[in-house]
């Protein structure tokens, strides 16, 4: 090792679901199956290309206001950032700066923990319970601030607005951060609890229903107390970060509410349908509300599914990980993605074992 | 102030450069008043939305390549980033984690400062002399690593790779980040000297010279050991960066070489003449080697003639810090916009003081 390399942060880097090049079907990172809103090829070419030679506009304010109509929140009440990692990222720099632990479930978005690693944040994990289900209680105690997904991920498990109005009972004097990732394809959103929280902080993501992982959009909706600490945090350091890309593309996908709520319950009915399919298959699973599966087979080890489906050209995700390692997280693709998958599980199951 | 805002953190927002809507002559962000090259154009008519819904490629290798060949090192040299805010701020948060501080100048790019605080590293701020140049011998001492920009901003000052081997002979310890987002309208880059000093790090940026403010693109290049610790810590909290509209719009910029070359010529002869023009109005300046530059009246207040040109639509650049306070920072425009400038400055400097 070099003298220099002495004081060089060492990390375990994440390891992203592949993103393979040749043509497979790709059920690993909860991407959407379908194309983004049509206004969002119309607005794409529409750009001048010679503006941007100038910076984009730092307050992002076409999306920021598309997203505000779109919820009937307040201008003042948004907060865009480079996916909904980047907002989550500078919400725990912004808000978590207690010396009391941050809590968060065990089994959940594995970039909370390395965040809270980064900036030095103290946390301490609450186990979710047998099912799987994050359990309320836990966070009644001191805390530096509370963080959980909801549906929670990768366990798919939607709990209902009662249980994180608890959570929020309880805390009112930190921070809480519901990350709604993937509550389209769930139920009622805590966006409706914000106007009586004002320590809540909900953050969303167009990666997901929206069909733009692509554009890297996230946003946070919150009171606009919270939605200027956050900006202040962003000011101070990186102001521009959205380009003019992203803006007016975001701007227009939230805009097209029809083809956003069409997409959303063609996923939710292929959700439903290959919960049939893999019940009969004998697959158990959680009860998801999310565009994923999280499942498990009490014949057959996951770990070696998800190697043979891979080996097929069929993506999954798997994690060799305590208390998840016979579980497969399958993300909901087209119909037809989707039938080749339950060919090849149906030819797997029948298999000796 | 409610008791969840204990722990929030309370920061001094950077004001970035206005970003007017209406018609003015915008020379205060130092932005490129040609568009990007126009295979950028083609580029982005040619993305295909429907593609949007899938994440981006992490390792964004269609950009590093472009970068790599084009700057003639290996692919594996080259790390990207959202604006060379996001690569320098993941520079701070990888490399100094010392307990002795980092040096960098009294007055330069003022988010140096902002970075150390926001991650709690340790810095010392070195005097420029009194002609603003940078005092090689202060960056002697122990410490915990090295930032400068070359040219300096806001001073426009260039120091040649003889002034930069310098400093990384009497540094061979610690990590030193040369920030060069000015550097193709000065002279030779450190590049050159990355193959021989593994602990170098030269960051640049398309929002300058390349005229791509608005798509958010800055890039580092260093030895594969320091670009693989800069990935690593990047995978670890943030995967998925550029989005797609960034990598292939600036991969297609970066291989016109012919355009590029143009531009900057044209930037530089523009400078040069505005250097003549001040002069005559009786104007002092640092030799700019930037596109922008760093001009004072010994008889008039540069704070009162700021306030002046805003009020006449001509944006520039003013500080009301130490130091600097008789100094406006004045952006290299087209040919047109400068004798807008000139044409108010004349009348303003021929007035009764």
């Amino acid at each position: 090792m070099e003298a220099f390399e002495k004081n060089i942060r060492r990390v375990e880097p994440y390891v992203p679901g592949e993103q393979p090049r040749q043509k497979v079907v790709k059920l690993n990172t909860n991407e959407n199956p379908y194309p983004p809103a049509p206004g969002v090829e119309r607005a794409l070419r529409e750009l001048d290309t010679a503006d941007f030679r100038l910076y984009p506009d730092p307050a992002c304010s076409v999306l920021v206001d598309a997203i505000a109509d779109f919820y009937k929140v307040g201008k003042d009440q948004v907060f865009v950032g480079v996916g909904s990692d980047d907002v989550l990222s500078l919400c725990f720099l912004t808000f978590f700066n207690s010396d009391k632990p941050v809590f968060f479930p065990d089994i959940t978005y594995s970039f909370y923990k390395v965040w809270a690693e980064l900036y030095r944040i103290p946390y301490e994990c609450k186990k979710v319970d047998e099912d799987f289900r994050i359990v309320k209680e836990d966070y009644y105690g001191a805390n530096g601030g509370v963080i959980f997904p909801n549906p929670n991920a990768p366990t798919a498990i939607y709990e209902n607005l009662e249980f994180v109005e608890d959570i929020l009972r309880h805390n009112r004097d930190v921070i809480v951060i519901v990350d709604e990732a993937y509550i389209d394809y769930a139920g009622p959103s805590a966006i409706e609890l914000v106007d009586q929280y004002d320590n809540l902080i909900v953050t969303q993501t167009f990666s997901k229903s929206r069909s733009m992982a692509g554009m890297r959009i996230g946003y946070a909706i919150a009171s606009p107390k919270l939605i200027r600490y956050l900006n202040d945090v962003k000011y101070s350091f990186n102001s521009y970060t959205l380009n003019r890309a992203s803006l007016v593309c975001g701007a227009e996908s939230v805009k097209d509410r029809e083809y956003f709520e069409k997409t959303v319950a063609e996923i939710v009915g292929t959700r439903e349908r290959t919960k049939e399919r893999l019940a009969k298959m004998g697959f158990s699973f959680t009860d998801s509300s999310a565009n994923f599966l999280f499942v498990t087979h009490p014949e057959y080890d996951a770990g070696d599914m998800f190697r043979a489906l891979k080996e097929a050209g069929i993506y999954v995700r798997w994690w060799d990980s305590d208390r998840i390692r016979q579980y497969m997280r399958i993300t909901v693709g087209t119909e037809e993605e989707m039938e080749t998958l339950f060919a090849f599980l149906e030819q797997y199951v029948s298999k000796e074992n």
